[in-house]
């Protein structure tokens, strides 16, 4: 079941000024800097309402944000929806036509499972599905 | 004060299609359709948590969303947020720098007051606010 966005990805070229716009402009909570190295990536969590907007700001360009920035500029990367059983989301959107771009959902941001659809499938839109995973 | 993500604006070529992954895939709920004349497009509301996925079709090709399918295809045309007092942030953010479309709201889908501010000065999104209005 889709419970809600989780986030919208950012990518931004310059994180002070995203964060002139989105922190101090729309006045949004900063609440988490995550530093990803297996992504080469920093994450800025800003909260709205029940969902985040995440600027993701690359720390190399070979790296799969710097790459994205390269080639289409600033701007939305992907949309996440929260699911409460992300192993039956995936069974049930794989059947539905979605494509999975790994067969198995992965960690990603806070510890989530994450897995993406290809935007070919989703309408032009890279679809995150992510499972919150409770502290055992 | 930014309240919520009100919406994400979705161009799709074919509504069939997205509605077979939108509602009978995702199982999002489609709250309503509006034949938006004034836009040359229909809208068709999709709930997911306390959000909404607008996906928009272009009824002529000479038109906003017709123009921006041509261009770049299906995909996420805009983001919007819901706000408490959209003159007091239109004048808000122009003063940090976003720019606004047009001088002043005007009604969109829903009849609520919506106010568009260029992707060059969001961070390449092209940002809606929008405030219900209530009825009298």
């Amino acid at each position: 079941m889709i419970k809600k966005i989780d986030h919208l990805g950012v990518a931004v070229l310059d994180p002070e000024r995203a964060l002139a716009t989105y922190r101090d402009a729309l006045g949004l909570r900063l609440d988490q800097i995550e530093d990803i190295p297996s992504q080469k990536l920093v994450s800025y969590h800003l909260a709205i309402g029940e969902s985040h907007i995440e600027l993701l700001h690359p720390t190399e360009e070979d790296s799969v944000i710097g790459k994205y920035l390269a080639k289409k500029g600033p701007g939305i990367h992907h949309v996440a929806l929260q699911v409460d059983d992300i192993e039956a989301e995936r069974d049930r959107l794989s059947a539905a036509g979605l494509e999975p771009l790994t067969a198995e959902p992965f960690i990603g941001a806070n510890g989530k499972k994450v897995l993406f659809f290809h935007p070919r499938t989703t309408g032009g839109i890279l679809l995150e599905i992510c499972q919150v995973v409770e502290e055992e």
